[in-house]
């Protein structure tokens, strides 16, 4: 049994049409009308299957195809919010190979002793709203729902608002459920098994990730007459900052990665000196213990880059998720679907984290990767190869049914 | 002859009041309702002093005060824009002291010579259009009209089309026009004032200015999956520019001042390479080969920056103004005013760009200042004592007084 390719590929065009940009990328941030649409085209796709859709309190949404009764499902999924001017693959590709999944279940009309179901999460980027896998964070008891539904964007529009908005706050409760399996499909992001020619990842873990926020509070003044002894320079500290942050990546070595990727500076004109900044700090390791010392590391360079410019700061480390194992009988059963297709591949580590991140703590849960072209995602030049996603939606496909059982 | 203290108080208060910031600032950027209401209220008073009103092509507007006929006038003014977060002295405190000026000439039915003319400038500040003081560099010919009616701010409005929103495309033609002298009253933006206990600054001359602007490009990626050895990472090569470029003034020394003031990241979230940084560049000394040295070294601290990181760029040196020497006739009759006031004075450089800088390329300019507490502007805190101003608007109508003469 295996995936019809040609319906797959046309899946991953028509929804990627829906908030694509010029140069061939995707813009579909959370809750909005884009990501409606988006949402509104998959829940067709899913009655069209023959699917029974609910929508929970955070909008993720949910397709079943029954198995026998009282069992629980093997629930399939992923995302399909975007970055901005980001690629058509990161998420939306895991939605579209789950739901091809259940097609071609359909087609040789399998029955199976466990539900299978599709699951499209809210919000997994953190793009608009802050933090990122925030409705499967919602899900496994992490992040309680008021927060999430206090989470504002950078007009200041709330999530729950968003959500309603958009005709997706639903009335199912967004709670920890009875789970067979969770099984997620997903670009790499990163540039292994491209450059070990490899169609197929079998992922064992996440890494660990911390994210930071700074705040820098110098003195906003003239550019022009204020003497340079007399500044503080809010944003020559915050380069500091942004060098050091990198220099501990490099002190550190190994795997570990350390980000600034967002910088905002108040007033912000050429002509005044920066009185605030704020950026983000992103730091992932596989090891909790070596993003345990990378964050003290951290704090001595943002105390020593302030102390030199005297400028103030706050320093926030407000989110941590710690390296997440996935299921030894999931990781299996994914390896021997992955060989049955005869594609190359190997065991890995995600550098990204998942929805399936979350869901591990709630039951059994792996991923399958398939490579992305020059490592490369959160880009318009995202992109994989139709012929590495066949081998992947049909890796999904065989584990999602060794797990499922037949009865 | 003196100017009335408490008038010319009620005036800096009720203009202060629009575009009120809630920590006692002002925001009030060119062509905004704000500004509207700034000017419109501005108008009022002029005419309220007899004053004959026109506006030119640019928006600028002249309130006459007749003098003996074919006569050229004193003109005295500034801006009413504002920065974002700004005070309420940069700028209007010259207009409003030059109104006071026409108030007390009319008090004391003070026939001149010259006529004496008020004017205000639009878009001095540079915070909502590029480059600043477009206005007063259309009136000398140094910017052609046309790219100043082009020029948009960041949410792609048109100056022109902004000027005729508020109701200030006016019919003259921005032109040189004979002058007898331009006087500007402005604050210092400087600490060496209130440093030295003076209350006025009899200004020499303006620094010259360069403006740059730089774009990095690096490769957008994925802030987890993806390994240090293969990113390209915009913001890092940006950090070690904005750190060079206070290098350059630390290394250079004397009165260079350098600035970064104004960063954009793309696409600034925290789980993304950026790709792309654009910044601004600010340098200033009163030695034009002073600046030619820094720009030199900031080619190379940005091409040393970008090679490091594997990053490509454009570095534009878009804007230069060279040192403005104040005609010394003017200077010479501000500085007799400043002694005539009794009031602690001393010859001064500015640091900032005033429109008496493209004043100075059209007839004998001159200018005013008063100290500004702590040395800061461009900020909520910006202040000067009531004490200062009265010595300074004294000196202005003293200086304007001796220029325009009597019959």
């Amino acid at each position: 049994m295996r995936i019809d390719r040609k319906r797959l590929e046309s899946t991953i065009e028509e929804l990627g049409r829906i908030g694509a940009t010029e140069r061939g990328g995707l813009t579909r941030l959370a809750l909005t009308d884009e990501d409606r649409r988006g949402r509104d085209l998959l829940v067709g796709w899913m009655r069209q299957a023959g699917l029974r859709v609910t929508v929970d309190q955070m909008g993720n949404i949910f397709g079943e195809r029954a198995g026998q009764p009282g069992r629980p499902p093997v629930m399939m999924g992923s995302h399909a919010d975007s970055v901005p001017t980001g690629g058509k693959y990161d998420g939306q590709l895991g939605v579209l190979c789950a739901l091809e999944t259940i097609r071609t279940l359909n087609d040789h009309r399998v029955q199976t002793r466990h539900p299978v179901t599709v699951v499209v999460f809210t919000n997994e980027e953190g793009a608009r709203f802050q933090p990122a896998m925030i409705a499967s964070g919602v899900m496994a008891g992490k992040i309680p729902l008021e927060d999430a539904y206090n989470a504002r964007d950078k007009d200041g529009l709330r999530l729950v608002d968003e959500l309603e908005r958009i005709g997706y706050l639903g009335p199912e409760p967004c709670v920890p459920r009875p789970l067979r399996a969770y099984l997620e499909l997903h670009i790499e992001q990163g540039p292994y098994l491209e450059e070990e020619g490899l169609a197929v990842g079998v992922v064992e873990g996440i890494v660990a990730i911390a994210w930071s926020r700074l705040t820098i509070h110098g003195v906003q003044d003239h550019a022009g007459p204020t003497p340079m002894r007399i500044r503080h320079d809010a944003l020559v500290a915050a380069a500091e900052v942004i060098s050091g942050v990198r220099g501990i990546a490099r002190q550190i070595g190994g795997e570990l990665v350390t980000t600034v990727g967002s910088v905002t500076v108040s007033p912000n004109i050429p002509n005044a000196i920066p009185g605030r900044v704020t950026l983000s700090i992103d730091m992932r390791d596989p090891r909790d213990a070596t993003l345990d010392k990378a964050r003290w590391l951290l704090d001595g360079v943002v105390a020593e880059a302030c102390r030199r410019e005297g400028v103030t700061y706050e320093l926030d480390h407000y989110w941590r998720v710690p390296y997440t194992p996935f299921d030894r009988e999931v990781v299996s059963a994914v390896e021997r679907a992955a060989r049955a297709t005869g594609a190359g591949h190997r065991r890995i580590l995600s550098g990204a984290g998942h929805d399936a991140q979350y869901m591990a703590a709630i039951g059994p849960a792996g991923m399958v990767f398939v490579p992305s072209r020059g490592g490369r995602s959160h880009c318009e030049e995202e992109f994989t190869p139709m012929d590495d996603i066949e081998h992947g939606a049909n890796t999904l496909l065989g584990a999602a049914l060794e797990l499922a059982g037949q009865p």
